[in-house]
């Protein structure tokens, strides 16, 4: 169907002379017919870069670095291994910028290098029910399109898959027409670092500011959410940053589930009917289902009036309507929460201390919940009365300074988009004066303090393809409500007990200063002797330091 | 590469048994291999539906009527046909709703239906430089998909390309895990009422509303922006609205255009210079953009340093890379416009007409301007002091109605995200107390006032695929405020005309009303005459009226 004649990167008119010649007369479904053709996703994610996070200059540098890294960790994950990325960004001409992400992974064998790299919609996690930071195989091959779209340069790969064997080395670039890789060179790498791993190396058109929505601001946050990760970063402008391991355990390794009946819907839940090549309904409830016993599989087919013995792929489409309805009317357990795994309590209050010092820590991770049929679970770490660097300017003025809002999502952090995802939404709608802190209406609350929130799943329900904010499942909100406001009661209690140690501490500077003179009083009234009085005073004092009035 | 095993509607988890297996030891690079695979495009949007504006029940409705609309009147305008549509919306149950809509366009040769209605990213469009309203090439499809997955049934579709033949029906679905049709059934159908045109019917899980957002409203404004169309629609409440052609003229037809230099980047030119037939440097330029000169196009290589005679398929990437910088440094006539056309201002007022019956209009059409290379322009329309159906309740308090902002690109209604897009934030920059309009900060002006505007362009910069907002680019927003300002200029001198009439009005009241009296007084002082009296007071009147003093 790809037609010859359009093999560029650009989308071109085809019949140019004809078009213009057709001026005056209309198409008919005849010649409109010669015109239809298939769009590769490579030429329609070119022309549509903006989904996948490659709007300007700047945001592609950061998405860039972002697809690298998190495929960097989830394959170290998936490979037990504890990781360590590389990360260099060289600045070649002003707005050409060479990026280098190196991980100790267990690498990609040599045949499934050009996919992977330079082929959109390509790899092993779309398909799989747990969670990763990757989910559909687009944005690492986006990134070596976009780098070739930019500067006409291809993407350059090592990968290791052994100590016993060198690096394979290769030179890629994307046939854009066709969505497949092209080879412009390989060979063997000798001087790989690690025993085995992956590096890739980019070069695209990018802008490289600090601060907010940086790609600094992405490492530091990536280094708070991954503590069992090391991670080293030389900037374009000199600055050599590193992350020590804070945690050598490995995290959580999720495992595959089944899909779970409350998340299909009809049309589905037939074509699975059709596809199986189970014998009788319950058999395919059953094995196709996660949390769908033998017994409740029978249930349900005799709920839904149809033959325990009804072959699925035979089974009518009112058949399985009237299944579907009796399967969302059941009572069915949640599902198996294996597949999505917590940073956890402590190692997000070691992930937080990464980057701030501060007076105060509270973490909560939630139990996992449900929505859509998908588990997820959300966690929540805070720090409060900070010193560290970048916020020091704040410092004066406390009051005036907002929350720092840190979201994560699968552990990736989202940099872009903050007001219009759920986590933002939830926190808004907490009252954050019950926890002793100021809020204006329609604000963060104001004071020291960061607030990191972590949404894990199956599959994260993102507002775009580019990944930036989380869309908002009523579920979610709620539990991301429950996480915060766990957080903010113990932020309470440690700021109401610092304000009754602070009265605590005036009280006993104002019984100091005037009990003495109470006692020279009652010395003289009641004709004490000065170690009589001396009792007095103690008992007093002690007395009023206890006393709750005072 | 498709996996066999895979091919439902639902990503299932390939290997179950081994992934929950390998719990305990790590993946490798050969094992991680095995689970790589490609995901077809189908696969990615059925999962990722909110990215094509299937996120909920009401709003899939909506866009499944307004892709097959679109369609419709792309298919009318190609074939320099009137346009004749019909649109029916029927409850089934509760949430399961049936769509038809019906056109009296070419019809579609009968080897492209079964690609155009199941199969995503197939069309006319996407490698077309002109203006159209489809883009892509994935609406209708994606819209057949998401009522497969949501009730299992097939979409149906009548075609009929010629008085001479009856037409063609069949019934079609899509195999998600390949993105190609299948045919389910096919035939004659006899009774189709045009002599030729399409007839989509979809089934599909919908929620239907009235109000903002509503099909209803996507309705009123196409027929606004399409004021050469016939639109009838039964709603599902049993209403039976029709819009009657204001207008037998064809519509401006789009041509299609070459690229223009300066929205080509460098590895877009090296990619098309590698992949061009012709002999030399000049010849590729001249060839293969518009508004490149033979002249031009040597002078430019000479600029770059390179040799006239470079073969383009030859030419290193720094060579590219130069021509690049040359290109983009040498001024180029701005690209064609003959790819966009305007609804035009005398139609824009039949359209706004067609919807309002208001006291003043104001209409302007820009001529096109160039973003990125990209050709587009703007119009804008406003009516004034109306008092149609919907609006009356809100008559009794003029000052706190807020003016109602109708968004149009290449014709379509937009009907979400209004204030994330680029006319939203340019009717909020323009100082509207400027033309006698009260305005709050922040927000759109304040009075009985419905503003259109319609940006057209042979490439819409949507911010997302859902295709709801049109991105921030600077100069689409100059270009929308200088449209509306001209609109706001012709309603600020009605509206001070007005004001000017009122007091007029008042003044010749209050003359009326004391200039007997003066006459009696002066009668009396100046002893005249009753016709010498009559004759002073005439002469004091008309003096009086015609000062503007008084």
């Amino acid at each position: 169907m790809t037609d010859k004649t359009s093999n560029t990167l650009l989308d071109q008119p085809k019949n140019r002379n004809s078009a213009s010649g057709k001026k005056k007369t209309g198409a008919t479904a005849e010649t409109m017919a010669g015109k239809q053709r298939d769009i590769s996703i490579s030429e329609f994610f070119a022309k549509n870069r903006h989904l996948l996070g490659f709007d300007n200059p700047k945001k592609a540098l950061l998405t860039t670095i972002k697809e690298a890294v998190d495929n960097a960790l989830d394959a170290c994950e998936e490979a037990h291994i504890l990781p360590e990325i590389y990360i260099s960004i060289k600045q070649i001409t002003e707005n050409k910028y060479q990026v280098v992400i190196r991980d100790n992974g267990p690498g990609i064998v040599k045949r499934q290098v050009p996919n992977i790299f330079a082929r959109l919609l390509y790899g092993s996690k779309f398909h799989s029910l747990k969670m990763s930071r990757g989910q559909q195989g687009i944005g690492i091959s986006a990134a070596g399109m976009y780098g070739l779209i930019t500067t006409g340069e291809p993407v350059e790969v090592v990968s290791r898959t052994s100590s016993k064997h060198h690096g394979y080395y290769c030179k890629l670039k994307i046939d854009t027409a066709k969505n497949r890789p092209v080879i412009v060179e390989e060979g063997q790498e000798e001087d790989f670092p690690h025993s085995t791993g992956t590096a890739v190396t980019i070069i695209l058109e990018g802008r490289y500011n600090k601060g907010k929505q940086s790609v600094d601001e992405y490492i530091v946050q990536t280094a708070m959410a991954n503590p069992h990760a090391i991670i080293t970063y030389d900037s374009p402008d000199g600055e050599h940053y590193e992350y020590q391991r804070q945690s050598s355990e490995m995290p959580f390794i999720p495992i595959e589930i089944k899909p779970h009946p409350y998340g299909v819907e009809v049309g589905m839940l037939y074509q699975m009917a059709q596809d199986s090549k189970t014998k009788k309904l319950p058999e395919f409830l059953n094995k196709e289902f996660s949390r769908v016993s033998v017994n409740l599989a029978k249930k349900i087919t005799k709920d839904a009036g149809l033959s325990l013995s009804l072959k699925p792929s035979k089974a009518s489409l009112p058949e399985i309507d009237q299944l579907h309805k009796v399967v969302n009317e059941t009572k069915i357990m949640a599902p198996s929460t294996s597949c999505i795994g917590p940073i956890g309590e402590e190692r997000l209050e070691e992930g937080i201390r990464r980057v701030v010092e501060a007076d105060f820590y509270a973490t909560c991770t939630r139990r996992p919940s449900v929505y859509r049929g998908n588990p997820f679970l959300v966690e929540a770490a805070l720090a409060y009365g900070f010193q560290n660097g970048s916020d020091k300017e704040n410092r004066d003025d406390d009051t005036k300074q907002l929350m720092q809002l840190k979201r994560i999502a699968n552990r990736v952090p989202l940099l872009y988009q903050q007001s219009a995802g759920a986590i933002h939404k939830a926190v808004l709608d907490i009252n954050w004066r019950n926890y002793a802190l100021s809020q204006s209406k329609g604000a963060l609350p104001a004071g020291p303090l960061i607030l990191m929130v972590h949404v894990a799943s199956v599959w994260v329900p993102f507002t775009s393809e580019s990944k930036e904010a989380i869309a908002h499942y009523p579920e979610i909100i709620k539990e991301i409500k429950l996480a915060v406001q766990e957080c903010g009661r113990k932020l309470g209690v440690y700021l109401r007990r610092q304000k009754k140690i602070k009265q605590e501490l005036a009280k006993r500077s104002y019984i100091k200063t005037y009990l003495p003179h109470i006692g020279d009083a009652l010395k003289d009234i009641l004709e004490l002797s000065e170690p009589q009085t001396e009792d007095v005073i103690a008992k007093l004092a002690d007395t009023l330091e206890r006393s709750r009035k005072f």
